[in-house]
Formats: C-alpha cells, sequence, structure tokens
C-alpha cells in the first residue's frame, strides 16, 4: 500500500458539501489502505474575504500581519475536512504550517519551503490517521506564521510528498489532466497519459496553468512524482514523469501552449556598440519587469533593431523606461504593440528529431499567418504573431504534429 | 509609566470600524507612555458561524478539530488590530495561542492555563511594539491548539497580567463598570468605584455577568489589579480590589445581586436517618447538575423535608432522579417550582456589621415579599422568593441599604 500526498485546492473545498465529497474521496483511498496525507487550500473566496478586511484597514497592510489574517484560511478548511473524516469513521488529524513544522525563510507573503519535520506525520500515519495539512503556510525561524504566496498549496503538497518520501503526489484540480492544448481551443485536444517533467515546466510558464510551476521545480528537484486529477471526476489524469522514456516511444511533442499575456516593445535605430543590450534591458530588470522573448538584429547602417516582450500589465510602464533609454542612447524610435500571442510547441521528443522548427514554420505559413519572433530552447519552439491569429495558429499545429484525437468510430460502421 | 493589559471582547471589535476605534484607544495608551499588550476575542459573529460550519458536517464535533477551528476567530483580530495600529504609527505584533505560548492542559474546548512565557512579549514590549495577543485559546504539551472556553479572552488577559506582572488588567466590555444592581431593574444603581474582589465573584456569580467568574479567581490569586471599564466611552470603570479597606470607611454592602435562573425541587417526608442528605444530592451530583441553595428541616414526625435550587434547564433532569430516589427512600412526595427567584445583599462590610440578615428581612417584609429559603456566607445573604416579586425586592433592599444615587440636585437652587 502507498503513500499518498492528497492536495485539493479552494474550489475543491468551496463549501461544506464539498468538503464532505473530498472526504469521500479520501476515505476511498484509506480503505484502499493507502497512508493518505491531504494539503487543503482555504475554502474559495475566503482568502479574499479576508483580504478585503486588511484593505479596509490598510492599502498596504504590513506583511507579517497579511500572514497571520490569511493563514486562518486553510486552517480552518483542515478542521472542517478532519471533522468530515471523523464522520466517516476515518482516524484525522488537523495540522497548520507552523504545527507540522513546515521551516520557511522569513519572506513575508512570498516565503520559501527550507525544512520540514517530518516525525510528528510520520507517527500520526503509523497510527493510522489520515493528516490534513494546511497549505500555502509556514513559520519562520522564530516563530513567525509565514505564507508561501498564492497557489502556494501546491508547493506544499509536493514538499511535503519530497519529506515523506511519498510514492505519489496528486493534485486536484477542475480539470481532468494535462491536455496537449486548451480544449476550449481546439475541439480535439487530447488529455495527457503523461508528460515529463520539462514538457510541463514549459506548458505550465506558457500558460497551461494547471499547476504552480515552483511546485513542479520542486517536485522536479526531489523526484516527486505528480498527478493532476479531477477533484470529482473518476480518471487517471495525467502523470508528470522524471525520466525520458526510449526516444522511439516518445512522441515528438507534447503539446501545443499559448499565452495571450504578451506585448511588444521595440527600439529602433540603436547605434550599435557593446553591451547595448545591457543598456536596454537593465533599466527594464531594474523595474521589476520581467522580460520574455528577445531579438536583436543589426541594420545595414551599423545600428541595432532590438525587440523584447513583456506582460501586457507592464507594456506602459516598460514603454516609459524604454524612451528614457532611447534618448540616452540616440535611438531613431521606440514602437509598442499590444496585439501579440506567443504559440509553443513543446516536446523532449523534439531533441531527437529534426525538422521541428520547420515544419512549425511550414504549418503557420499554410495558413498564411507571418511570424513576428522566434525563440527556441532545447524542448521548445516559440513565435510571436499577431493575437487575432492565435486560435488559427493552435488548431494548425494541433492538427500539424498529429496532436487530434482520433475520430471516434461509429462501431456499427 | 505602567505596564496594562486590555482585553476587548468580541463586540468591541466586531467590525473593521470598531477595530479601528480600538486602535486609537490604544493608540492613545502609548502616546502616554504605557507599555499595552491587548488581548482580543474574535469579531462578534465570527465564533458562531464557524461553529455552525462544524455543525453542517457533526452534531458533536470532535474537540480536537473545534478548538483548531475555531482559534482562527482570534487570530483574525489580532491580524487586524496590528495593522490598525501599524497605520497609527505604532509598531504592533499580533500573537496566537500558541505563539506566546499559553501552555494549556489538553482539555480541548475547556482546557485550563498551566503556563505562560513572557520572554517573547517583554523582548517585543522593550522594542516598543503594542503586544496584540489572541484570548481564549493555548496550547498543550505536544502542540496541539486549545481553547480556554467561552468568553475565556478575559482569563488570557488576567493570565497575561499575572505572567508579565503587570501594572493594571484592563476589562473593556459594554458597560462603564459595576453598578450597585441592574440599571435596568432599579433607576438608582450606581456605578462602583471599587469593588473587593470577593464581592465581584458573589455579584458574578449570581449574575452580573460582567466577568468571567474564572478569570476573577484567576486575578485573585494572583493578585491581579483588574478593572472594567467602557470599551467606547470614556470613564474611570470599577477597579476590583483585594484588600478590604478600612471597615469604617467601607460601606456594609457593595450591590444587590439577583438570578431568575434557579428552580426549586422538594421532596417531602424522607425518613430521617443518617446520610440523608448525600442519598439525595449523590445522584444528582452523579448527573452533573450543579446544586445551589439547599436547605433541610426536621419535621414532627421523625421525616425530613428537603429543598434544594438547580438552573432552569436541569429542572426537569433533576425531578426525574429525585423521583427515582424519593422511590428508594421510601418519601412522601416530590415537588418542583420554577417561578423562583434569587437575591442576594452582598459586601464585605457585612463581616463587621451585624443586623445586615435583619435588615433585609424586615426591608422584604415591610413590601409584603414572603421568603421561601435563605443560605448566608460570610458576605452574602442570599433569598428565594417568588419571582413576580423580583423587581419589587431589588427596589427596596437598594434603598434599604442606602445604595441609591444621590438625586442631582439643581445648583440653582
Amino acid at each position: 500500500m502507498a503513500l499518498i500526498v492528497q492536495k485539493f485546492g479552494g474550489t475543491s473545498v468551496g463549501s461544506v458539501e464539498r468538503i464532505e465529497q473530498v472526504a469521500d474521496k479520501v476515505a476511498g483511498f484509506r480503505d484502499q489502505g493507502h497512508d493518505i496525507v491531504v494539503v487543503v487550500s482555504a475554502m474559495s473566496g475566503e482568502t479574499n474575504r479576508l483580504i478585503e478586511l486588511a484593505h479596509q484597514i490598510q492599502d498596504q497592510p504590513i506583511p507579517r500581519e497579511m500572514d497571520v489574517l490569511v493563514s486562518t484560511g486553510e486552517q480552518v478548511t483542515t478542521a472542517l475536512l478532519a471533522m468530515a473524516l471523523h464522520k466517516r469513521g476515518k482516524r484525522a488529524k488537523s495540522y497548520n504550517g507552523s504545527q507540522v513544522r513546515i521551516l520557511t525563510d522569513d519572506a513575508h507573503t512570498k516565503a520559501r519551503i527550507r525544512e520540514i519535520d517530518d516525525a510528528r506525520l510520520h507517527a500520526d500515519l503509523r497510527a493510522g490517521n489520515v493528516v490534513v495539512v494546511a497549505g500555502f503556510q509556514g513559520v519562520d525561524e522564530e516563530g513567525n506564521i509565514t505564507t508561501l504566496g498564492r497557489g502556494g498549496s501546491d508547493t506544499t503538497a509536493v514538499a511535503l510528498a519530497a519529506a515523506l518520501k511519498a510514492d505519489e503526489c496528486q493534485i486536484y484540480t477542475d480539470v481532468d489532466g494535462v491536455y496537449t492544448t486548451d480544449p476550449r481551443v481546439v475541439d480535439g485536444a487530447r488529455r495527457l497519459e503523461k508528460i515529463t517533467f520539462e514538457e510541463m515546466l514549459e506548458m505550465a510558464s506558457m500558460g497551461s496553468k494547471v499547476l504552480q510551476i515552483r511546485a513542479v521545480e520542486f517536485a522536479g528537484k526531489y523526484n516527486v512524482p505528480l498527478r493532476v486529477l479531477h477533484s470529482f471526476q473518476e480518471g487517471p489524469g495525467t502523470l508528470i514523469t522524471f525520466e525520458e522514456e526510449d526516444a522511439m516511444e516518445t512522441p515528438t511533442i507534447a503539446g501545443i501552449a499559448f499565452n495571450r499575456d504578451e506585448a511588444k516593445l521595440t527600439i529602433l535605430g540603436v547605434p550599435d556598440m557593446p553591451g547595448v543590450a545591457f543598456k536596454i534591458l537593465g533599466p527594464i530588470g531594474q523595474a521589476n519587469i520581467e522580460v520574455d522573448v528577445i531579438v536583436q538584429n543589426v541594420a545595414e547602417d551599423n545600428t541595432t533593431d532590438f525587440t523584447f516582450t513583456v506582460s501586457r500589465s507592464e507594456l506602459a510602464r516598460g514603454e516609459e523606461i524604454l524612451k528614457r533609454t532611447a534618448a540616452d542612447l540616440g535611438a531613431r524610435e521606440v514602437r509598442s504593440d499590444s496585439r501579440i500571442a506567443k504559440i509553443s510547441v513543446v516536446g523532449v521528443g523534439m531533441r531527437s528529431h529534426a525538422g521541428v522548427a520547420s515544419q512549425m514554420f511550414e504549418a503557420l505559413a499554410d495558413v498564411g499567418i507571418n511570424i513576428q519572433m522566434i525563440t527556441t530552447s532545447e524542448i521548445k519552439i516559440s513565435v510571436i504573431i499577431e493575437e487575432k491569429f492565435l486560435e488559427l495558429a493552435v488548431r494548425a499545429l494541433h492538427s500539424s504534429f498529429g496532436l487530434d484525437a482520433e475520430p471516434i468510430e461509429d462501431s456499427a460502421a
């Protein structure tokens, strides 16, 4: 029998009825003989209610007290779930972050886990308890309550799975797994049985927001088998693996990711000289604006055109900074464009298969889509295109790389 | 400059606006140079909301998890008050029971405080912080969250004041002090400047429910000067003292307490023999029914009549038990009466003044009230009367013992 860490998010525990459903599911696993640690978020809406109370007092409440405040949300859920398990005849004990002792650094509202004490939890599991742990929170060296930031419950689950050497970490969500692309865009999108850790990282960072990226990184670092499943539907979900299988069996491409939250900034006619990229991006980085795709061309007149993308919400601020830089550098012009989108094909298989890039560009050309920027990594090729072509492009690539689901054949035919 | 522990209950912190008002008050004390520890309850309604969630799952939720659940209520208030103090430029830090470390026994939902670690709080006070502590909660030896039971925040405040050797423990409430009797019954009821600890105990247990009786006992044990004040009105409140002053200056009677929650059980014609009182009250005690006044008369025919009072909610259960006892003992009859009330005159002054009892009986006789039972202690005389005469009796006694407020004279007269 296995030791399984299961994580249920805010929507899955959003009401007493849902908490009872989660208890049914957990009790079912107990009946199969598994040892279970459950990590829960705050009931959906609760964290926002608490933040709203704080904001009635201060626009920028002090982080230490924000953590004291919002950490109560998960604690409430742990107690209710433990009660619901008792009602089903299962022994259960709740723990908050400080009780487990999930030791973090002292960066309030965005703390990082340093160490987890597994002694009490192991003792409780041996005594036949389901252990219910408050996600998203920990405690610093001085005993102050910390939180890991929004979505940190995934990280708590993975970190607990690593500390307890669990057989699997199951993340229950409102989707039944990781798909080849967004099913709302492509009808034929398929659930993947497996995806590698690296592919998942690329898919997650691209906007397939099934899992917190920090949690996936954590799982990779500690080799925690991670599975994404639906909270209230049966099904095997998608397993995130850490070993690449034999290249012959690996499909070239795992999925098509995309991101609409991109905006483009271009500085034209920069006198070409060493260090120009740093002079342009330095002030952007100092302003804490994250840069995604970067492209630089040298023009004929010994000047450079330099383009990069940022998140749309940062566009105005980025443009202002870039205009100041342009003046300093004697550049000709600054242009901005928020009507762009990024599409990526992701797959560890492309390491051993040539021609993925040309197949991608051909598929886009076939439907008449112009590529504005290109960037590549070992397991991913991304392009920036005009936003209005996004759906068309995703469908074309999904089909070109053979990801569409087999049409269900009529057995009587 | 003094070290003051201040306790604000659920109504005083029932909304963000009220928490801001409490912060104003606390900040005012800081500006006078005092060191302040604030103990807060959950925002009014919050504890009930949490209990309601639990009861949607189980009628009798397991106590350990109830404590995990409801203890979040106070934690929320501590964070919000700390934020409101920061907004006013005051350093402040919140603590829950486990962080302070308020060590209790492991009797979940009704734990008793064993020990308080004052090291962190003293360090914070020295560093110029207002320390905001969650009332009503603690932690057992194993690190499980415990609660002290309803109203336990008063006890937290007194226990902290004792541990920190505070100069005063101020309990803020919705009344501006302890009165000679209930002002709703007697117009001329006066706020007492001071009341002794023993008088307060008698007044509190009699239904003047200003303070939790456990808190008053605790204050007495550790000699903590306790003051009852109004949360949102100015005024000196009532100081609870532990030394009896010179008898010459002590008024004979501090106040008139009363309790409508009394019911009477009588067993008639019990054959008189040694141990009869135990045989009657033993089964009542085993059923956890608390007995208040007890009177026994021996009749002429060598039988005994035995009467005692219980709380009204226990009357039916008590009567059932008593009827079984009556059958066992061969008693003649069992009677019950829930239309009674208890009135007490309370005052340490009666130790050195004779005639209080006769003055009391005379005052009641003057208005034609019959006394059903009498019980006395060193600083209290209580009588049981018909409930319908309660107000009349209280007014007569208040006036007879000179407790009525002086009529305000017209200064121009």
